[in-house]
């Protein structure tokens, strides 16, 4: 028996999710069935996070335990084989058998790109939400300096979620510019259900003129879900990077990336 | 009565090519049934050419004739709340009535795509034909030199076509690299069917060191379609711009791009 790091990258679109639901095609379920005819064992794979439908991933770290005789190694080239063309294998590796994907992961990066064309980018539209405006970048920048820390993200957390303890820390929050859009790029120690997805359309509001930037603390303050932005749609969001802390003999990874 | 000149985008993965078909999703078709619904008038629409299924368009001109009072410039403001995401209307402007997107045009440019790397770029999969090999583009530009010129490109043609004068002049035939990838580009006053796949199968078999550079005039002049590389697939191939001669007045374009 041994436990496998496995680290893919996916398309979302056309998938209702991470996480494994009847009759939905789901990326847990995807891979569930492929290291199904891979290895003939039931196996269950465990990722760092769901991510809702139509979010992304060029980065999303998973776990799953098998007594296949495959090599570790060789799972990405034959995950490959076997995936559909919007999830991709990047890399395997042997973990401790106490390393869990989501309960080990240290920082989670998402990125949240804007096509702010007056018509979208039509090869890119999977990828951006399209917000034909025009933004005060600065502004934006100044507020999204205000998320950073620990708090309590209760403003910026679906009220469907079921979690209690809403402390989340935001290690980092970047505005780049990019040909004909924005991007909007956040690191912390975990995220709530859309949080990044209410950080981007709160900052899109800044931008626009509608809220202020000094105005985030007292959001942030008030935890009411009503008090900040709106929900942006999955389309623009991208999970960028799973960290964790590397163990011993880390480093022999089958990477290709 | 008039004539209007209909400027479009499409991403063409999940249509079955330009031209309509019946219970297949075209183009051709769904732009029919924009016009329909816009105009209350049952539109036909002509495009300067066929698109196969898969193939892209980020400059494709059409043309139709409507008596709808409805100003021309705005046509593709309703057509981007009508059309589906994968089309986009760039702009219309009025022509003159003996305009025809087919016959009047001059020249067209595609461009064909690879994806190098080792593993596609999971982002990029709808519009790059992976070929994870190294290539000696010194040795496909020479080879592209060949091409350029008037020729009858029967060896570049699919056995398919009904088409019987298969003379064509191609301009210009270039090769640019761009990060993990390659794109060919080639202008012509026309081009048969599949003939840039098989130009594009052609310069690959070329960079593998399959088919000599020196080898190509001899291709062309044998007339057949056994001699040149394979038809790559058409999710690399996008058509780039179409051509026309302007008429009197032209440049009153209600364009967005």
């Amino acid at each position: 028996m041994k436990k496998i790091k496995l680290v893919i990258a996916y398309d979302g679109t056309d998938f209702s999710g991470f996480q494994s639901q009847p009759g939905q095609r789901t990326i847990q379920g995807t891979l569930e069935e492929a290291l199904r005819k891979i290895t003939g064992e039931a196996v269950s794979v465990h990722g760092s996070g769901r991510t809702d439908a139509g979010v992304h991933a060029l980065h999303q770290v998973c776990h799953f335990t098998t007594s296949s005789p495959i090599p570790v190694e060789k799972y990405p080239y034959i995950l490959r084989r076997t995936l559909p063309r919007d999830v991709l294998a990047l890399s395997a590796e042997e973990a401790p058998m106490d390393f869990h994907a989501q309960k080990s992961a240290k920082w989670k990066t998402y990125r949240y790109r804007l096509d702010l064309r007056p018509i979208p980018d039509l090869f890119e539209r999977r990828f951006r939400t399209h917000v034909p405006v025009s933004l005060d970048v600065e502004k934006m920048r100044e507020a999204a300096g205000y998320l950073v820390g620990t708090h309590d993200f209760t403003s910026f957390c679906s009220a469907k979620t079921e979690i209690q303890d809403k402390v989340r820390t935001i290690y980092q929050c970047r505005l780049e510019q990019e040909p004909g859009g924005l991007v909007i790029e956040v690191t912390g120690n975990g995220f709530l259900y859309n949080m990044v997805r209410i950080i981007a359309g709160t900052l899109v509001e800044v931008g626009k003129g509608r809220i202020r930037p000094e105005a985030i603390p007292g959001i942030i303050l008030a935890k009411d879900r009503q008090k900040a932005g709106p929900t942006f749609p999955p389309e623009g969001l991208v999970l960028v990077k799973v960290g964790y802390t590397p163990w011993k003999n880390s480093g022999f990874t089958a990477s290709f990336s």
